[in-house]
């Protein structure tokens, strides 16, 4: 409403911290700055914090998005010295020292946290992305839940035998944790929920493929649980491509090349889950950028100086996903995982606390704790790796949900995460299979459960 | 995919039902000709069966759109004579006995049952849509609840008092149960919910104005529950404005209409609960049909004969708000509520059932049973009446939570919603605070807790 800024309503004899992000990092630094005698002001583009490695559960209609949601407003209620402000941060003007909102609008700050994430990475190729959505907000996941649901209302509905098969061909590229998690579920959707329900098509025999350039799944994790997940993978009903790269993807499919020869994979639903790209926000601290365009931060995270000069550090601090540091004695940069966000997040949050108290800057580095990792693969079937041991089965999927379901914000959204978990595993009861969006029908709609019953996909052709 | 219809893919030896529309009438209908020997075919625009009575309360992010919807295969899962297929039909043909979809193509019947329900009715002001949204659809619905916290959002960050009160000003036309339920709704979450979670402004002192043309609200009911219900929503802070017509909508609020004095009202948020009209569908049928769009149906349901000749009655019929029936002995044509498309539709499939099965058609005509209605107003206040018998409080709240958890489909959806209830109702927290889509952020963000706080709406001004 106002084109111009209205006087500083804050009194400036306390700092402001500014924190861009509401993600797992911008929440723990600003929950560290709780007895902190400054004013904490989190901006983020949605009203939200999102709950990110339970998205494909969404995606696959196992939860609704409110079971991973939770208001950022409402984490901070008693906590009277942050502010919440929904914006779309646009630039960092490093030298006045403020935020500068895609309205126009500025925020002051004395001190910055940058922790505004990373999105998908189509690798130089974004015009792939209209036909192979990544998953990384809400509205992401509760698209493709109704891409995933609408193809099977498609099938259901189409008399051509090869396009039949396409639209019961679901293509995921990338196997990492999300790319595993998304294949297991999308065929475990099909199988129990959807083929009761299916009057004309053999929903089961829906053929996932889950596409990886690397030679093998997960590969961040070790190569057991590797070898375990796939094995589950395979078992589950999910044809597994290793070494094996997409090299074209349109509204029909996509083409990928195993061993220098092409192939085509006809697919009305293929999602992408490979690569991150860092949030664009990074490229105007003007500080140095790796490749995926995150950001080369000091041993304390925080932002180098624009001269190069490290020693001192600046006001400006990177953490989560968009922060790239390399920790003393371990083997290469920190991975953009969930609890790596968290010990960031509260590192930063610490250290600008204890600078505010002292008045004096503490030297100190970041060191990442490894916890271990965790991927599900379907019900009841899991593989982890903790403190140098692999676990697979009912044991690592059992800790998996523990872990998740500890991790959630929200009394509210534990219980029913794990009623609908309950609901979903023992019952065998997708209860979020909503296709919000216009109908597209596409074919003659005829009761069909008695008449010469059309060739479904057989068993040996979906393989 | 197809262009071309394909060859009948149905034994035509079984007569087939064509059922558009999966809403109460059309389920209703599906379940009698269970045992029936016809193929059923539902036709819906959606791929879910929706709770509508309970709409409100998604818009208001009490319950999540998955708690009151259901899919409607799902439903069906165990009735194999019926197919279900996500479809938008444009047209029915009667002289081919066809239903025409918006793809072109086309599904022959041999009896139809219409109950494609009706939509919001501007009173010939379509253009006023845009800023006085209705709720008819579960995207309806979570649009408005992300309208209505984005008003919330835009006054934390609004520095001019003008543009504040707007932002905090709600108005709801219509006081029909949608209009009164919405109110009180809004008021609470205002109180309740987003009040505690905010820094600069006093939301609890949110404006909420529900506008009515009549002299009171609930003009269905009883006066008894009229009196009752605007007394509650008084005593809840709503601003009840009855005999008020609305003579503009703009993007900027509403101008009102009291006792020949034009009032303006600033509102950024003003929601549309006033009047319905049919779905376009009935006026293919070639049916007379009433002001409202409805088809002027024979005392059976069926659709009358084109030459006005109602003896034999056609192989169509409506069901639902889509039908206007009166019945014998009864006042007014039956109204468009729920168990009436209950009614209705069970009427119709044990009509077409019994056709069926005997070979020939019944005579017989359909008459309502008016159990009585309710309404409520928030946290423990309703008002019911009931066989000539008016209540109100707690009494009719507790009968208000029974009726609709009973009537809900599927044991999870009954389970949620009881525990939604349970967290909105005595944890004063409501669960579904999301807002989906971009930011739109207006003004400058600061943190303003420890500022000279802005003067906000003062309880004088809001009334």
């Amino acid at each position: 409403m106002l084109s111009t800024p209205p006087p500083n309503p804050t009194r400036r004899d306390r700092p402001t911290v500014v924190i861009v992000g509401a993600g797992f990092a911008g929440v723990e630094a600003a929950k560290r700055l709780r007895r902190s005698d400054a004013d904490v002001v989190i901006l983020d583009r949605s009203n939200h914090h999102l709950f990110q490695p339970l998205l494909y559960q969404v995606a696959t209609a196992v939860l609704t998005p409110a079971d991973i949601a939770f208001p950022i407003r409402r984490i901070f209620r008693h906590q009277k010295n942050v502010t919440v402000f929904r914006s779309e941060v646009r630039t960092i003007d490093r030298e006045r020292s403020v935020v500068r909102h895609a309205d126009g609008t500025e925020t002051p700050f004395d001190y910055l946290v940058l922790a505004a994430g990373a999105g998908q990475s189509y690798f130089g190729h974004a015009e792939w992305e209209a036909n192979a959505p990544g998953m990384k907000t809400l509205e992401d996941a509760a698209r493709i839940r109704g891409r995933i649901l609408q193809a099977f209302e498609d099938a259901e509905a189409e008399n051509d035998l090869d396009a039949l098969r396409a639209h019961l061909t679901f293509v995921i590229v990338g196997a990492g944790p999300t790319g595993v998690e998304l294949s297991g579920a999308i065929k475990e959707l099909a199988v129990d929920s959807m083929d009761p329900d299916m009057r004309r098509v053999d929903a089961e025999r829906a053929r996932v493929v889950l596409v990886e350039g690397l030679d093998r799944v997960l590969p961040a994790m070790s190569e057991a649980s590797s070898a375990n997940a796939e094995q589950a993978l395979r078992r589950l009903g999910v044809e597994v491509r290793t070494k094996t790269r997409v090299t074209e993807v349109d509204s029909h499919g996509v083409t990928i090349q195993v061993d220098g020869r092409l192939e085509r994979i006809e697919s009305h639903t293929v999602l992408w889950a490979a690569g991150v790209e860092a949030s664009p926000l990074a490229r105007s601290l003007g500080a140095p950028l790796d490749r995926a365009g995150r950001v080369l931060v000091g041993p304390d995270l925080s932002v180098v100086a624009a001269d190069g000069a490290e020693s001192k550090g600046t006001n400006m601090f990177v953490a989560g996903d968009l922060a790239n540091v390399t920790c003393p004695g371990q083997e290469g940069p920190v991975p953009g995982v969930c609890p790596a966000a968290i010990q960031m997040g509260r590192f930063v949050g610490d250290l600008i606390a204890e600078t505010i108290r002292t008045g004096r800057r503490p030297t100190r580095s970041f060191v990442y704790w490894d916890k271990g990792s965790l991927a599900t693969i379907g019900r009841a079937r899991a593989v982890a790796d903790i403190f140098g041991g692999h676990y697979r089965g009912l044991v690592a999927w059992l800790l998996w949900c523990f872990v998740h379901v500890l991790f959630l914000i929200g009394f509210r959204n534990r219980l029913f995460v794990m009623l609908s978990w309950a609901a979903s595993y023992i019952l065998f009861s997708k209860g979020a299979r909503l296709i919000l969006g216009d109908p597209q029908s596409r074919v003659v709609k005829r009761a069909g459960s008695h008449g010469p019953r059309q060739e479904p996909m057989r068993a040996d052709e979906s393989r």
